[in-house]
């Protein structure tokens, strides 16, 4: 992988099964959002798995770590950060669970076949993406906002590389819920259960994590809130255990 | 009003300006989605105000008595209940505040004008009505199936009846939240502001309050969880706030 020479390079623990993974912080760094779809997403033994929007593969490598799933793919359309993420399946031995593929998700067909997958996962951009920035595409903006794909591109992709009865898990910002509610019943993606997730338990949710099923009827169970930090400021309970910490009592 | 000779009558004190409510528990008490909707809803000084589905008058009754709104009308179908609701009114002398409408809300135009009202609140019938119940339609099952009236006639009636800008509160069940967002923005009430009402912080919602606004563009607020009771069963302080109760500290 071409990943060497660059001073800001950083190989971070992930503090599961040894892996670790490559980080450029001048450019972007998984976040709490990855890490919790990771652990709200379901990969069932023997089935296959594609992260979409993948940037340096954090999810995939995750899933690879917490589930039985048999393979996982990654797709990312930045080729530096795509480097990164087949950097660090190499240094975790991982080539024969992980596959990295760089490409864009409006032509994920070219990569992989429809209705193949029985999993699809995405930590997509969150920002709507006609704010001028175009001018100014630097990798953490195009992470950040809809500028090379949007949340129609997110959801069409997941659609058609899904097979029937496949679900679909984003992690999104709760004030788009509504037009992710349209997106995803248009491409026939139901939403079936729905978490918010809160800094506080009496703040306003900042992320939102989101089951579809493919072909699924309407019916949507809204999970209990996941709260992140206790009154003090100290880590919740859950949310230790969703880090895969042990808690102390 | 018709109501004299119901042995099952009750007159029951609101807590709140001296007002008293007529109920039969016999046929249908409010409960506390009503109350909850009455404290979601914002009515502003001048404005007048619709309640769909107004059963025995509850929420134009509690309007009235905590908002500075200018008049507040109420449709119900069932004849019963809606005497019932009038009989409140006169009782409260609110004859000059509040008006009580029998009919059918798929036929509101007939009592109404079209974009007359800056508010419409309504607590739908919540379970979907098509399970054979329609040969035991007594007044429990139309409260609380969707037997007369369902979400779309709900939300249809509710966006012929406001006014550009409007706001429509509506309290229903979170499983259904994919179908009223769907339903919602086909009549262009774009949902605005949500809460969800969970009985303990660590369970999941069993009631979803839910504003929209007339010709909004689509942007959601997702509010902290209201939770109803503390870990040892007593009320929150905020949902005793909520019922309008003094908090002791």
């Amino acid at each position: 992988m071409e990943i060497s020479g660059n001073p800001n390079l950083r190989l971070d623990d992930l503090q599961i099964k040894g892996y670790h993974i490559y980080q450029d912080p001048s450019r972007f760094c998984f976040g709490m959002d990855a890490v919790l779809l990771s652990e709200f997403a379901k990969v069932k033994k023997s089935e296959v798995a594609l992260d979409l929007c993948t940037g340096n593969g954090i999810v995939p490598i995750l899933l690879e770590a917490k589930t039985q799933g048999l393979h996982f793919s990654g797709l990312e359309i930045q080729e530096e950060s795509a480097n990164l993420a087949k950097a660090s399946v190499e240094y975790n031995g991982l080539q024969n669970k992980v596959k990295i593929v760089t490409g864009d998700i409006k032509e994920a067909e070219r990569y992989f076949d429809t209705a193949s997958f029985h999993v699809v996962t995405v930590n997509p951009p969150y920002m709507v993406g006609n704010h001028g920035l175009r001018n100014d595409m630097d990798c953490k903006t195009i992470a950040r906002h809809e500028v090379l794909c949007d949340l129609e591109d997110v959801v069409r992709c997941g659609a058609r590389l899904l097979k029937g009865k496949g679900r679909f898990y984003m992690v999104h910002r709760p004030f788009r819920l509504v037009e992710i509610f349209t997106c995803m019943t248009k491409y026939n993606l139901e939403p079936k259960r729905i978490r918010f997730v809160h800094p506080y338990v009496d703040k306003e949710p900042n992320m939102v994590l989101i089951e579809g099923l493919k072909d699924g009827r309407s019916r949507v169970e809204i999970e209990p809130p996941l709260i992140v930090y206790n009154k003090d400021g100290s880590y919740t309970e859950e949310l230790l255990r969703w880090y895969g910490k042990k808690v102390e009592v």
